[in-house]
């Protein structure tokens, strides 16, 4: 059995016009007729964003579409989650935070449902925070325009879908590329891949494939030549040399086994 | 005879507490007795402008301040400005917009003043639109805060006194490696070197060093490997491969022939 896509979203997707990346969603998950399920446990407003998500892919012709609320780790809740989680052919996160994510699923059992769905080949979806999640060890924050620092970026685990990659959402738009260096910086064997609003990876087995209006930053840290990253005070500025950087495009692919990207014959 | 340093500063340098890189500006220009013209030609508020650094640089004990108020080409503005700078020790660019600076003092006789008086060892220092306008090709604009589109940077030739570098300021503060990014792809044989704000790269022979409380970004696109610049559509965002990075912040020196960061034995 195949292992599921991956969608992740840099956050600000189009839902009103040409709603590329959601189409895309629904394609992936199996058509109109497959089963979506939104789970709105990184939002505080769960029926606002549920509501706007239902509606959205209804727009776009989806017609199974469920929403699942879990807003604590309270035992009826779980589960009354997991009942609607279960058959589902597709499971979309919300932005919000990714710690409500984390500390509301983490251990609930919902995470390992989540690992097992997707490696029986269930689509999982996220979106701004929903994609930080996907992360084995995630970005929680840090300073937006700002050079690296090692006191403004906090980490946690993640959901764990996505391995050795550590993702940063509306990247390009908040100036992140500083709080990912300083990410990537503490433990280089971890990809970087900041992702852009409107803008979405679809990982596939080894690879992924760029969707939407703007672009992914890949940063490589492999050849980080030096790094005062243990050494400085947490306020300091990080000194880094030699960084790779790849700026990706929609319809650009990276291969996620060698770190590179896949440039096609018809492009190169 | 020994050609002059430059100092090149990203914006927004302090003028009230410490005043690390202006303290550096009145050593290098030679101490207390040198004399200092500030130019500020690249704004619409030069009175405004020109007293707050004759103000500054005095409470930093210099003694010798004179401004330069060269805001047009007629023949009078430049001869006087010409005899203000001919004794200048050290020649001081303000920020406001690097077309000003250009578009008054090219071919204006001030501009080649500036190369002979250079070569001859007078400090030249720049601040925001004062440092674009240091290098041969400068930048104009670009959006901030965006990934890299060729539509969004505009590029003029600029003072020339920085050979092979492009420089970008208020690097982090404003989110511009797109910008930056954008500029390099279209002739990577130059140098990206983008500096934060209340930070400066201190220029001399064939190295720079850099001074203040954030950081530069250098960019270096020798590596590419692939771009779509010339065929891309003018919004179209930019596909670039292997662009090398490096972050600098005070203290770290680089070397421009070389293009590599010069890490010391203390720091290695």
């Amino acid at each position: 059995m195949k292992k599921g896509r991956l969608v992740v979203i840099g956050g600000a997707e189009d839902k009103n016009e040409r709603c590329e990346i959601l189409k895309e969603v629904v394609d992936l998950a199996g058509g109109k007729e497959s089963r979506i399920v939104v789970v709105t446990a990184a939002t505080k407003k769960p029926e606002e964003v549920g509501n706007t998500y239902e509606k959205t892919f209804k727009k776009l012709g989806a017609k199974n579409i469920s929403i699942a609320n879990v807003n604590s780790r309270k035992k009826d809740e779980i589960e009354k989650s997991k009942e609607i989680l279960k058959d589902a052919d597709c499971i979309f996160f919300t932005g919000g935070d990714q710690l409500r994510i984390t500390s509301i699923l983490g251990g609930s059992g919902i995470d390992k449902m989540l690992q097992e769905m997707h490696e029986k080949g269930v689509l999982i979806v996220g979106t701004s925070a929903g994609a930080s999640a996907m992360s084995q060890t995630m970005i929680v924050e840090g300073n937006d325009d700002d050079s690296p620092r090692k006191c403004t970026i906090k980490m946690a685990p993640g959901l764990g879908l996505l391995k050795n990659v550590l993702v940063d959402q509306h990247f390009a738009q908040r100036g992140r590329i500083g709080r990912l260096l300083a990410a990537i910086a503490q433990n280089p064997s971890y990809l970087g891949v900041g992702i852009d609003e409107d803008t979405a990876i679809v990982v596939e087995e080894d690879h992924f494939k760029v969707i939407g209006n703007n672009a992914v930053t890949v940063v490589d840290g492999r050849w980080l030549t030096y790094s005062n990253v243990s050494e400085s005070q947490p306020n300091e500025i990080l000194a880094l040399t030699n960084v790779l950087i790849h700026i990706l495009p929609s319809g650009y692919r990276f291969d996620l086994r060698k770190w590179q990207p896949v440039i096609e014959e018809d492009k190169a």
